[in-house]
Formats: C-alpha cells, sequence, structure tokens
C-alpha cells in the first residue's frame, strides 16, 4: 500500500506517528507532508527507516497514493484546519484517511459527504470499541511472555522500543508480536485498540483481551505502553495497561538528559530508580513483575556521551540497558531472557 | 422530588445507590423496589437514612413519583432485562428515568418511543462529557482544601465516606462541597462526572476541571475516590483521578476484614500500609500528599469488634481512623485540619 504521511510542521521531532510509520510499518511512503521543510528528504532528517520526498501538500505528491496517514498528534489529539485543504483534495482523489486522532475524519460531514462522493475510507483508529469488558484480571494465564514497556513521560521511546523488541526477536526466531496500544502501533500492526480512548473503567479489560487473544499464539508478546505512571493527565491510561497487561517484565523508556514532564514543566522526573519501583510497586498487587531493562532514547548526543548515558541509565535503574534504535536491541531481549 | 428506586434482587447489601440515595440524597424516596424483599421495609435492614416500604414492582408504589432511580450497577453496567416492566410502566406513568449505569436508556428504542410518547426525561447520568480535556495540572491551584478518598477495593466507603466528611464540615460551618465522580455522588449532588465512562485519557482533566469550577468557592473540597489503585480492573480510574485532583490529603477507606479484592479472590489485598504508601508514592510526582485518615467500614461487626477494627486500622495505616457512619466523621475532620 502506498501511502502519503501528514506531519505539517512538526516533522520528525513532533510527529512520532510519521516517523513509526516510516521507521516500522509496511506501507510504502510516497511522501511526507510538511510545509515547513518541503523540498527536503526523510533523509536529511532520519538515518533509518524509509527515504521519502517532503513535499507542501497532496498535489505535489509525485505519485498516486492508497491512503493519507495522519503522522501527528497533536496535544489533545484535535484536528489542525490548516489539514482541511490537504484532506480534502486526498479525498477527492480517491485516498483513504487513517488517522488515530481524538478528532474523528468519520463524524466531520464535508468529509464523510466527499469520502461517499469518491469512494474513500475514514478510517479513525481511535474510535472505542464498541463492546468494551471490564478485566477479569487473567492475561497472566497466556502461554507467551508478556513484556510491557513503560516511560518516565510520553514520547520516550515505548513504541519504538516495542517495535525494535519484536523485530529483533524474529531475527532470532522467536514468535514474537506487538500488541499496539497507541495510534501508531495500531497504524503499523493494522490491530489493536487505541486504548486512551477507552473508557477509564475498560483500559485494563481491552489490553486484557489483546493478550489473551493473541497470548497462545506467540512465544513473546511486547505490549505497547502509553503515557507515564508519573504524568499529571495520561497516568490512568498507563495505569490500565501495567494492570491489564499482568506483565512479566517490564522494559523501562526515557530520554537522555529529560529531567520534567513535557509539556508540565513543573512536574519534574522523579529519580530514575523510584520511577521504575513505583512501576514495580504498582504492578504488584496484580502482577509479580520487574524492570528487566532500560531503553534509553540517546538521539540527542553523539556516540561517546550516548555511550555514557546508556551506562548511567543502567545504573540508575540497575537493569541492564541500551539505546535498540543506535545500538540495536539484541541487549534488552538478553536482559529478558 | 419523590422518586422510587429500583433495586431488584440487591437490596441493600448489592445496591449501594440505593442506600446512598437513601442516606445522603435530598430526594423524597417513596419507595424502594425489590421483588425478592417485597412487603418489609428499609428500615428492616438499614438503621439510618430514609425509610420506604419495599415494593416487588412499580405498580405498588403508593404515591405518584417523579423519578425511578435506578439504585444498583451491576459488574460492567449492564442493564438486566428483568428490570424492562418496571422501567416500561415508569415512563408510561410519566415518570423521568436516572441511572448511572453504562447502558444507555436514551439509547433504547422502546424507552426513548415511550418518554416521547409521555413526557418523560431519560437520564443518562454516565453518559461521556462531549468536551473532554486533558490534565493541565492545575487542580492545585484552587482555595480550597482538596480532600479525595481513596480506597483498598471497590465499595470500602469512599462515597459514603465522602457524604458524611462533607455533612460533619458544613456541621461546623464550613462551607464543603463534594467533587462527585460516581453514579450515586452525582445523583445526589445533581452534578458532577461519572469518570469511569470518561476516556482514560481525559479523566484527570475532568476531575481537573471539577476542582477548578467549584475550588475557590469553597472552603473544603471533597472529591469522591473510585475504585482502588490495587483493582486489576478499575485502577486506571483510580490514578486518574488521583493525579487529576492533586489533593492535599487523602482519606483511605477499606472494609474490616476483607482480605481480597471483591469478585477477584486470587487478588489479594496488600498490608494496609502498603496500601497507604502506594497511594502517596504514586501521588508524589504530582502532588505531595499524605494519607491523613482512614475510614473502616465496620457495618458487619459489634460495637466492641468495631472499636477494635478501627483502632487496629489506625495503627496499620499509621494515621487516626474511624467508622463515620458508626462514629460519626468528626476525627476524620479533626484528622484534616
Amino acid at each position: 500500500m502506498n501511502v502519503a504521511v501528514l506531519a505539517h510542521e512538526r516533522f520528525p521531532d513532533r510527529a512520532k506517528t510519521a516517523v513509526g510509520v516510516l521507521r516500522y510499518a509496511e506501507y510504502d511512503v510516497t511522501a511526507v507532508l510538511d510545509r515547513d521543510c518541503a523540498g527536503e528528504r526523510v533523509s536529511d532528517h532520519l538515518s533509518d527507516g524509509q527515504d521519502a520526498p517532503i513535499v507542501a501538500g497532496i498535489d505535489d505528491v509525485p505519485h498516486p497514493v492508497d491512503a493519507l496517514v495522519v503522522g501527528v498528534a497533536p496535544v489533545g489529539g484535535d484536528f489542525d484546519e490548516s489539514w482541511r485543504p490537504d484532506v480534502r483534495r486526498a479525498i477527492k482523489r480517491g485516498c483513504d484517511v487513517l488517522s488515530g486522532l481524538h478528532y474523528f475524519f468519520g463524524d466531520d460531514e464535508e468529509f464523510t459527504t466527499l469520502a461517499d462522493e469518491h469512494g474513500a475510507e475514514l478510517r479513525d483508529l481511535r474510535r472505542p470499541l464498541e463492546d468494551c469488558t471490564v478485566s477479569e484480571g487473567r492475561a497472566h494465564e497466556v502461554d507467551a511472555e508478556v513484556v510491557l514497556t513503560v516511560g518516565t513521560d510520553c514520547s520516550t521511546g515505548k513504541m519504538t522500543t516495542s517495535a525494535e523488541l519484536v523485530a529483533a526477536a524474529r531475527e532470532r526466531g522467536l514468535d514474537a508480536a506487538l500488541v499496539p496500544t497507541g495510534q501508531t502501533g495500531v497504524l503499523l500492526a493494522n490491530w489493536g485498540v487505541v486504548v486512551d480512548r477507552v473508557p477509564s473503567d475498560f483500559v485494563a479489560g481491552a489490553v486484557e483481551r489483546m493478550v489473551r487473544e493473541r497470548g497462545d499464539d506467540h512465544d513473546l508478546l511486547v505490549v505497547e505502553g502509553q503515557g507515564s505512571v508519573v504524568h499529571p493527565a495520561y497516568s490512568a491510561v498507563t495505569c490500565g495497561i501495567l494492570h491489564g497487561a499482568m506483565p512479566d517484565a517490564l522494559v523501562c523508556c526515557h530520554e537522555a538528559g529529560r529531567e520534567a514532564i513535557h509539556g508540565y514543566e513543573s512536574v519534574e522526573i522523579p529519580p530514575l530508580s523510584e520511577v521504575a519501583a513505583l512501576y514495580e510497586d504498582l504492578a504488584a498487587p496484580v502482577a509479580d513483575t520487574t524492570v528487566a531493562a532500560g531503553s534509553l532514547d540517546t538521539s540527542g548526543l553523539d556516540d561517546a556521551d550516548a555511550n555514557r548515558a546508556v551506562i548511567e541509565y543502567a545504573t540508575a535503574i540497575d537493569a541492564p540497558a541500551t539505546d535498540p534504535v543506535r545500538f540495536g536491541a539484541g541487549e534488552l531481549l538478553d536482559a529478558l531472557d
């Protein structure tokens, strides 16, 4: 499937869905839409994953594409009206729209009318499950080893680490699968539930259901975590996933140098050892689990500093650590054995 | 307002909404519907709150009533089809229906058609907010002291303790208000948000909004907690409320003798000191708060055992404790000063 990825004014640093699609999805990315860096290429910004031209709008995409993927997620998941002309023209070309926003394209009168006229599908990945259920506390019964990525904040590499872990495990011949819980993960796997949209009563239940649906068919399930247990706004999501997944092990994700919650600068991230302990203590009543490894995003550092930062992080959380993008996920996988 | 309260086969032990309405709401309860104990009276089961006859169905309610209140909340919040005849006949009599179920009466074709014909209103208290927002982490800015009730499990007296605290504070001349987060609280206060229905991303935001909406107009806000941080299914709700409310103090609610999570008997409640510490540790990154008091449900014990149990509980959580229903909420209020 050929796709164009919308990332206006945000590529690559504030367009983690776009970056995830470029790195891990099986779609062919024909172009990235970002009016701020039109004329450049993805490879000018990212050293790995697919390359593609960056263009100013959908009319500049060189080939026909099957779908427009919304590759950004502003705070609150709102639609930015400045995207409307591109979305409109994409639908007129018959493109499907894949979105993980809280905003539903399927509820937008202009888009649904156009989609009907032009035979396009509007896929809102965040639309809640119709048949939510509460957790029964039984995710631990599955045959697979269940690993959950957790973090010190949003955007600390939980999705990336999960995808890298699955890829590395498969390279070793393990039957590994991703349990996606966010818009990018669901986009990549074309399966899963965007749990931050699920009513809070049913978050654990939604995760439990996914784990039980796939858990007997694989050796390893890597559950994509969300948010952080120390995040003032999103901790409910994090906590529900932790208790719903009942993981055998946790991989704690952090970005080197980050000291406060992004967007909530008055909220300091506690000492890393305390964050790790808090995850273990919070899990304990429901699942006996430990932080078995750490994943550090060192993309802002040079190799020497990255090495130092990884060693410091491993010491802080008292577990093996690496940056799976820079150094590969092998060490994480070793720590999970 | 005169109401009948539906509690079939569950009154009083599994009908906590019904009991809350009888104890704390300003409605006049004309009758309780429970086909299993028809002919008895509320006072045969409860020693406090309003008395009313218990009848087998809506046709046996002696006087006309303004509304039928759904006073039970089965697991998952489903509608029990055995209630349909009573609901149907109530609407035909022009009664409104007030419900906190996950099931929406307003989406039931038979009920909406009947309601239109008979001028009745179907009020689904759990219907989600249309305009959810993420928390800004600012609830601590309000003038009021903010107290949150938390617990070792569901149904350990968080709503009751919250209502008793507000009543006791008002008796002392404080301007106190309840911030309701569950169906019973919203029913009692005729205001609030049933947060377990709110998408998990927005739970903290919904609570923050309520605290900020009322927090500068009162001396004391008592936020009704939900679930438990050690509950395998509902901890997401609990965690979102804790971080959204940013409370100055916590009151930890427990039922004497309860050792496992109700309905999840393999999940033991950890030692009470650990539960209290977990709440404090989980709150700490967002709000510096402590368990300032404990509320113990001793309804299953005689006075001597209740006294002993309260002392043991206070020792376990290292804070003053009482049973506010049996002994009054004065001690809790003292501990919050």
